[in-house]
């Protein structure tokens, strides 16, 4: 049995030793982020107000969860912004995405697991940027319509919303010139740590980048040839087959199809079902790793009527809840003991596969 | 071949041995029970006259059946029905149920194949308490968003219509009180004869009780992994592969996603498409052993407009002709003639598995 | 290499010999058939219309197709009409389909890939008759809620739109009487060379057809049942296996789900969703064989307002770009090379699968 313990500490060590990971799952802290300088369209500033007056705060409660709501950033305007090359408002985008950054480092640093509520996603470069500065291992599954992967010089809008991830990756590194506002960020992602899921709108430079790079990715095309289970199996199996570590789930409503989620700014026919949403969210809570989340997009100012803007809030909320535990089997046991149940599972699955490789000799 | 015909004979007594179930498939008597008070929302007692407004008698006259409506049935009125514990209404659900399981014992035992519009869902202990009168070894396919197995001490509520399983169930018998209005009835379900399909939204005693129990469910979640191919194959193959025998199905409408069954008092979001409400019926259908249906919970007052209570209760109507056998194939010939050669087909899967066993002798 | 260039020869001649298929992909044709006397119902006529109004050229410009509007055609209107048998306006609908099979030819003759724009689905006579000319080994795609098989003797309706197919089949030349306005075409297609795909309201008479012929026809409910991934490999299996040749898709806007399609003049519950119907026509499209497509029955008369009018055509507009290679994956490659690339591929695996014949001797 000494064995045994000395096999379950180095597990732990090895699968869960990062400081970003530990005892996340009792304290959920939520983040406002009222921006949209990142594209055209008024209104994505309102996003976190819509999606807690659609009771987000109230239904992560009822997952017996910690709930600290550090309410809403406050971003500085800036008089005089203009463009740089095609790029728009890159000072405003940047700044905002520094201060989001170091909040939401703080945050994870203090031990939570952290919601991000935007805004558009152009805040991506911060909300990843700072989980990144405490758990510089982590992943990211980016669940969206569109892959966000232009660099300055292939978008064909100028709108940072559509560059974030151009941000983050090493590999662009050579193809970014030195944006005005990006200055304090450096490239921490390689491009084999994440996957897109959702894709259905990709522009060429784009789809160049994603092949030449070797990005996994599923479009829509993909989910209706392969099934969401599939999907979900072979994402997590990229991500955490070498090793457990941090998730960062960037969500943008617009992933929904526009029938689920009209309130956005860039929706596009033919999207996620609620109920392939909620099981994307659903596989990433059982992993028991996820780590910072983004809910982006959501456009109160673009719904049709208030019931539009009301269905995607409440979409909004239901997504995050998923993503944090609540379940449609009804198991209403605590997230401690179901955490704890898991853990104990894979030490045991361990032990099973050590056992197997010792009985060969 | 008098062997043949004697296995034949022998076959029928086994598989179809029991008059709950001979020549049920020529005559559907279709029986109303306007009754509301297992619930709270008033308007679900209109749910008959709304479902034959919808066409059904004239829907089910044009697959070649001798309909039989036999109205609604006449519920007394209780001026005094105090809560017992937190249990609402115990009496009148209570004598509802009585009157209800009398009229379907005796609908069966007439040779008719019965179909009982709801009402709230409270009615199904009398349903299927009066079809296992006549025919003690049914089985039983619930398909709705809810496990409706909560006790008077487990339910949120004390509403009835979210606990008739519980009344059910031989295994719940010690755990369930003497509940006024209850006596005349006695749990008569085996846990393992019931399965549930659909389910979204279980309180957190009904999932200890499903847990328990070992119940076959199948939630949304189940449904998006597995496909509702494989769940009704496994549905199916649970309750009928050690024999065939005489299938209830209770359909409450808001197993269906809210957009399609607006007019209802629980809906829950990420139910059931169109398609796989038909697929589970179709399937049922096919079996040959469908006895007594339940649609229950379509509730007019509900609706936002007149068109979501016409789109509600066509759904209605469209369930329960694909569940007597109205086809997307378009096989038009009889029903006689397509039960005759499903017998046919089954005698000689049987007479061949016989033949197989004697061959290896 | 003189052997591999003689036996790329004699492939292009075995799979691509026909001029009807040659240097296709490069220019798109679009005919609008402004034709309505197939049924009942007035408005179908304003189908090419709305369609353009959608934006069809705009977007087949976009995939760097060279697009040629070739317009509508111009009808004869006929004073006296009269039925023949139960067949309604028979001399009109012979008259139009007369001269759309002309035109179709000419199109296909000169080297366009064929959009056609109905119209009333009785259209496809001349639509696939025509093609037929120029392209005698084409195979037909039909996706659609009917069937559209009925002979004179068995339609309930007398409409011919539910009976073009009946006029293609050579297997059922002995069924057909002699109708006046006909007398221009002969049966053309064998019964195996056609597809149906979305079926889910068959008639008695149309369903004997296809189970006498043996035709491959996937019912909504087998779409449920096997996934629209598998349904397009047996189809194209069904169809391709044997020899590549020139694809002619007849799609019916009422094959999706009236949610989608609601302006058109015979719904039916229980349709295809949008991504389904997009992946149907992203198959056709791969393989690289669309010769001639119509795309039938958009009726803005019948849209209960404005927008659903709108929903309906454009819903038209995106099958018929994804029929023409519009991607949801963002390759944005001129179809030129794709196409090229794909051919390479076949040569490779054709050569491949010689050497491996040589090799064995």
């Amino acid at each position: 049995m000494a064995l045994r313990g000395s096999v379950i500490r180095a597990l732990l060590r090895t699968q869960l030793g990062h400081t970003c990971q530990q005892s996340r799952a009792q304290s959920v802290a939520v983040l406002g982020a009222p921006f949209s300088r990142g594209q055209k369209r008024r209104g994505v500033e309102h996003g976190p107000k819509v999606i807690r007056d659609a009771g987000l705060i109230e239904r992560l409660s009822s997952l017996d969860y910690s709930v600290h709501d550090f309410g809403d950033l406050n971003f500085h305007h800036l008089e005089k912004d203009e463009p740089y090359m095609d790029v728009k408002f890159p000072r405003s985008v940047g700044g905002a995405n520094k201060m989001l950054s170091g909040a939401v480092s703080r945050a994870i640093g203090a031990g939570h697991t952290l919601v991000m509520l935007g805004g558009d996603h152009s805040l991506a470069v911060g909300s990843v940027g700072g989980h990144a500065q405490q758990c510089p291992d982590l992943c990211v599954i980016w669940v969206d319509a569109h892959a966000d992967i232009n660099t300055p010089m292939t978008s064909p809008s100028g709108n940072l919303h559509g560059q974030p991830v151009a941000f983050m990756l090493k590999e662009l590194q050579d193809k970014m010139p030195d944006i005005p506002g990006f200055s304090w960020t450096k490239p921490f992602l390689s491009s084999r740590d994440l996957v897109y899921i959702g894709l259905r709108d990709v522009d060429p430079g784009e789809y160049h980048i994603l092949k030449d790079l070797g990005i996994q990715y599923f479009t829509m095309r993909d989910i209706d040839r392969l099934g969401i289970q599939r999907v979900m199996e072979v994402t997590l199996d990229h991500l955490l087959a070498r090793k457990q570590r941090p998730i960062h789930l960037s969500f943008d409503i617009d992933a929904f199809d526009p029938s689920l989620a009209p309130a956005t700014g860039t929706p596009v026919n033919g999207g996620l079902t609620y109920r392939e949403g909620i099981y994307i969210t659903e596989e990433i809570h059982n992993t028991g790793l996820l780590s910072v989340m983004d809910l982006v997009e959501v456009n109160p100012v673009l719904g049709a009527n208030p019931e539009a803007v009301e269905t995607t809030a409440s979409l909004a909320v239901d997504v995050i809840a998923s993503s944090l535990g609540q379940t449609r089997e009804g198991a209403h046991a605590s997230i401690d003991s179901i955490n704890s149940t898991r853990l104990t599972l894979s030490v045991a699955d361990f032990l099973v596969s050590i056992s197997l490789q010792f009985s060969v000799v």
